[in-house]
């Protein structure tokens, strides 16, 4: 095993509430915190001065308006801790490194290594997040834990990826416990929609929220937000909406999806499918995710570019997505569909001018429903992998599960 | 408007937390009471003497096995309150009389009034709730409120029918002050597979529970139940499922619902409808749900009787049910299917048998999937409705929008 494992104090229930006081109302003074936490002011004094000796908060400078002793105002020191998401998809590898704030402090998408055994591709992962800390100019020992977002169906229990339909070289891979052993570092494992609703719903300007998540990469998925809380079911798999019927007169493509279904409707594989019919684009070699990608990429680029047949592919995904969309809402009755994933960044412009009205059609129950995309982009569940760790290490109650920790 | 509202005083919250308790824990005493709600002594004795006043808990007999001055046990007097549930499907009105234990004491099903204008039907209900009252032989004077359960689209807040496709003649009827002004009584209105999954979840008997519950009565439903909460989406409208494809290739039949959805699957109208054109019965007036109901009821003989026509019909309807089960299931990732409703009834003889086996097919995420009948059975809508309304008046943090109360 690498070594690279922190050494940061982070176990004790009543520093991580001071702590999560800190980080909702940064400049709280000791007596502030006291108030807050309901813990004795002896308490707070040996928590803060171990805070601050293990470099998670500092003091600032009081403001000299108020007379008397001044309190001295403490607040999160951004470089005290990190973490890192990784979200995989088939085709693309993303990666955040966050700060202690909440911010990203660097941020790398590589093509997802097509390994054929799964050592081979841990190894590789490992390497790419020894680059991104090294990259990122930051302390390793400061680096909390490494959260992987990744495409179900998903052991999260285990930390094991079961046999997800687009990994087809990942079968029952134990990728917490090799990743923790590859980088040293504590590892938790979620799912790609799980962590991308976690993202989006810390990015909402407007709590408390409610949305249905849909992810768009080389797979298709969804999660739901109700109440500002992320849902995500009783095996944590929520969202395998693949296979939902979206085109009853739906053509069948030469591919194992559903005929009809939700991801024969959008999922790179399929549209490129459909184009090379129409002639559009060479047949790419369908057992490579990175060439379909491509192909997918060229595709909407002949969109953008006003090929009519290419237009007609987006646009009738556009229609086959809304039919899955209304089924969604309708069920959940949710007042906002959020898209994103590595493909919506390349479907947003033929999909957002139409999407809203073909919803729109296909609800039951009429109302105003806002169709929109992430508010955080391509590293949606890169993000919300790294901040489901954070959470693991500095929330009171933290949910995940992590090894290593 | 009639007289009838009850004289009990119970917008207290203490009095709700000590009523909760004694609901909880029957035969505690006053020390008990004082431990288990934080309260003072002395609130705890003005408390239990309005309640005992009230005459909805009272003293029972401490059993003499302790030494020194023995403690009083506390119950709820089982009289001391009742409240009335009504469900509404277009073709039959359930009916539910629950009093403060939780005990149904009365229940009676009829054909819901069909008439053309909705005071009609107001006041036929209310006379329904009457007859219903008087047969249990109970204290008007005790009824706390009257609950609703009915097909969606609803206003719940402003306790409005909006315009649900299964009753033509109830548009905008504002069914919950109507129904106030006819009996006298508080009223709640909430949709039915809301109402539904609260009558099942109390039922349950493993909490906390997770399952999702598809409603079978003149039309379909489904609401979901995750973490022992009831959700009831962010209008109270969830559980819209009727247009979910099932079947992409199903027939087009002479009604208005579309090809191939969980509706045109299941509900009386489309079995009907199939059954006709197979000669097996004559079609009935379409326009008449309850024409409608007794042909459903005389296919669902045949198909017990040994009809092979008949059998065929319900077995293809099994098939697109587990579909949209399926659908929701790998959506929503829960354990467990119940089903229950009107219809359910006359359905499961022939759905039970291969119900899980086709749903269990229908899974992307491999697991074991219970798929079983409502363990409250035909009432279970018209029993979360009056349990509503209970929870209205005695839980201190009740949830549903009553007028009257």
């Amino acid at each position: 095993m690498r070594r690279g494992s922190n050494q940061l104090r982070l176990a004790d229930f009543n520093q991580a509430v001071v702590l999560d006081v800190l980080r909702r109302s940064p400049g709280a003074s000791r007596a502030d915190l006291q108030r807050a936490s309901g813990l004795s002011p002896q308490t707070i004094s040996n928590i803060t001065r171990r805070l601050i000796d293990d470099g998670l908060i500092r003091e600032s400078t009081p403001s000299g308006s108020t007379r008397g002793r001044p309190s001295i105002p403490l607040v999160i020191d951004r470089d005290g801790a990190f973490s890192v998401g990784v979200h995989i998809d088939p085709a693309r590898l993303t990666m955040v490194l966050l700060d202690l704030e909440g911010e990203v402090r660097h941020q790398r998408q590589q093509r997802t290594p097509q390994a054929t055994n799964p050592p081979q591709v841990t190894a590789l992962i490992a390497d790419s997040v020894d680059a991104l800390i090294a990259d990122a100019g930051v302390d390793r020992e400061r680096v909390l834990g490494l959260g992987i977002a990744a495409p179900g169906p998903l052991d999260v229990q285990a930390g094991v990826i079961l046999d997800p339909p687009q990994l087809p070289n990942w079968r029952n891979v134990k990728l917490r416990s090799d990743l923790h052993h590859a980088t040293g570092l504590p590892v938790l494992l979620d799912k790609d929609v799980t962590a991308a609703a976690t993202a989006e719903l810390r990015s909402s300007a407007e709590p408390p929220d409610a949305f249905v998540f849909l992810y768009l990469g080389s797979g298709v998925g969804a999660s739901v937000v109700i109440d500002n809380q992320v849902f995500r079911g009783t095996t944590n798999n929520i969202g395998e909406v693949g296979d939902l019927i979206v085109d009853p007169d739906a053509e069948q493509l030469e591919w194992s999806g559903r005929r009809g279904g939700l991801a024969a409707a959008c999922v790179p594989e399929a549209l490129v499918i459909q184009a090379a019919r129409l002639g559009l684009l060479p047949l790419p070699n369908l057992n490579d995710y990175l060439a379909i990608d491509d192909s997918c990429t060229a595709l909407c680029d002949l969109a953008a570019g006003g090929d009519g047949g290419a237009i007609r592919i987006l646009e009738r995904a556009a229609k086959r997505v809304a039919v899955g969309l209304g089924v969604l809402v309708n069920m959940l009755d949710v007042p906002r569909v959020v898209l994103g994933g590595p493909l919506w960044t390349r479907l947003s412009g033929a999909f957002l001018p139409v999407l809203p009205q073909h919803v729109a059609r296909e609800l039951v129950v009429a109302r105003d429903i806002v169709v929109e995309g992430s508010a955080v982009g391509e590293p949606v569940a890169a993000l919300g992998a790294a901040e489901l760790v954070m959470d693991h290490f500095l929330a009171p109650n933290p949910s995940a599960l992590m090894v290593g920790a």
